[in-house]
């Protein structure tokens, strides 16, 4: 018997060696933030890139999932087709920008239910063994010393965040305080965009990088 | 052996005769109008009488799931526990004025999103063989002559469900429509509330009865 | 002395011949419609047409104060020297479209506040012995089945212009009343757009005229 | 001559000492915070005690001309009846608040009419040789990390009033510094009310003692 698995051993490795690695699935589900992450340049495609030059890029899959306007219950209307379906290993849900912005239009979310959709989102993934990365929204207007219009509002649901995350052991990636640290010491004249962004909330390429960091060093505690 | 059949019959009978009828699980799925349609006075206490009025008590169950505050997507979000898992045969949804409403506190519902929220609902009542009856928000405000702040929009939202309902074949009760003619004829000084409501939007007694009568004759057409 | 006027008379009558009429001055007092009213094509330039045409250019005089995205507190603050300054004979006043709208993005006029400023320009035009004409707010979307979004509020707002005038004997034309009517019968396919206005609020040419029209028509009997 | 003179000076003293002084007349021009401040125990009050109790109640008048609900433009519609009639001498401009709450009900100020208005009420009592002194807006809830909804909006509007003052010499209350400068120390539990106002505006007695103090010490200083 020993020797028959002596033999066999070498073979087994081998088939380990060759075998490809299980890629995990992560997706990036959110507005038109993190659909423009997905085209070139955007913060998926530099994860992905940043992968590939680690050599990790057999160790992930990605998939942008974003949707120009999407608000946390635009979210959960297509969770199931776009992300459970899907069949992730990891989620990142980046939204709250257009559920207070839209407000400055008669749309936008209240706290309450913000916080609702919210956790019907996170609650679900890690029922079905998924796991979930939120992140914090980053800013509308890049002032640095809380002049723009939405900055309390966006404080308000971006410390919701922290405390569920932080509550729920859910990994965050805190942009918005990200941003607000970048934005503190790299815009001396306080202007409303182009530091981070190009129009006060889509992100130019300082901003989908820093995204991109954030996220990747997070994504990689995750493996 | 006919002879034993003769003897059986009878007996058949009587149990079919003191079988219980299974009854029809009816769910109201609604807003604060609907969670008070469920409170005595409210259309859905006025339609359990009339229907025990007319005998047919032992046809249906009435099930109330108002919530106040709820839009569409807040409907979207406790479909699944508060409807679908209760198994029931005929769902009423009567949602639309919050969505409307709310935008003049800038938490309203975009047109094009109430669509694909309440699409989403109707079209799984459907697929899991439930009969949905849809219904056109009724009023804030009861001016007749259109000068109520929200009637433009509650017209658009109204007149979105009915062509809905006429595309889908889902029965509708054009509550809107029911109001408004009822306003017409009985609201000579054109009070703002009063007549069918008690604060232009939640019913009062004759606004409950209006509603129960015209849901209930649909109702009984589903049998 | 009979002679001596008989050969004064015919000079006396020359004199009056030639002496050049007093010109009324025609203040448009509004919003964007009103700026746009003064270009080639724009309402105000074709009543000017218009009083060539019919020889009564040397009545009139006609002067465009519009400023795009008005309210009626912005009439107000400007009104002593874009009007009282100018010593004007007859003012139009044309607004209330804004003061609807920007409620959608926070900023409109609330009702009561409308009116007060409202009233504050007309009492003070009369005081000052200048002829008022106020005019109601004309459309926002064109759809003329009462489903765009602020029909509600702007025929609230009418309204109550409509009885301000008939308190005050002020001349109104009233402009909603006539865009709707034409509406009714020249928008067969309930478009939102392009029968009156360019973009739901903007005149076209048709838009135009038919405001120069209503306008000309009161003109006239203002003489 | 001296001696004359020696007998004339007590009764010339003597003379000043029996004269009545000019009081100066101060309104306070402003909102229901401003409307509260002159019932008892509100900042116009406990000015006036102050004054009495440093023997300076015969320096001044005070008159308090607030109305709740009034923004910027509000106060300019009645500034000539409330505040120009009244031949004041010195007008504290406290306003701001109601212009950026309100945005969430629909009929907020914009940011640049603000401003525009603003200027017109100041610039009008500097030509009257009347000394006005500018307030920034104290708080829309207390939170003490800019966590309240209309904190950024708040920060803005309250900046561009810092901005105007230093900008044309006016004196500045630095209401919204010295709140936030307080709330900081004296409100650990970081909640919404409860700390300087009853309701997350309107002053309670420690509210109204603060902006008491910080009128009265730049009122001492234009004496």
């Amino acid at each position: 018997m020993m020797k028959k698995t002596a033999l066999l051993l070498p073979f087994v490795l081998m088939m380990f060696a060759f075998q490809p690695v299980k890629k995990k699935k992560v997706i990036f589900f959110g507005d038109s933030i993190t659909q423009q992450g997905a085209a070139p340049g955007g913060y998926i495609t530099r994860i992905d890139s940043m992968s590939k030059l680690e050599k990790l890029a057999d160790q992930f899959e990605f998939v942008g999932k974003g949707i120009g306007g999407n608000k946390v219950y635009d979210l959960f209307l297509r969770f199931q087709p776009d992300v459970l379906d899907q069949q992730p290993d990891i989620v990142f849900v980046y939204v709250g920008i257009n559920d207070v912005w839209h407000k400055a239009m008669g749309t936008g979310t209240d706290f309450d239910k913000f916080g609702k959709f919210y956790d019907a989102i996170i609650a679900t993934l890690k029922k079905r063994g998924i796991q979930p990365v939120v992140c914090t929204p980053s800013v509308i207007g890049e002032r640095n010393d809380f002049t723009n219009q939405q900055d309390g509002d966006l404080n308000l649901y971006a410390q919701w965040i922290r405390e569920y995350a932080a509550q729920n052991s859910v990994p965050l990636v805190d942009l918005r305080k990200l941003f607000l640290d970048y934005l503190k010491t790299n815009n001396p004249e306080n202007k409303e965009k182009d530091i981070l962004t190009r129009d006060r909330v889509h992100l130019n390429e300082k901003g989908n990088q820093l995204v991109a960091d954030a996220m990747w060093k997070v994504l990689k505690t995750l493996k």
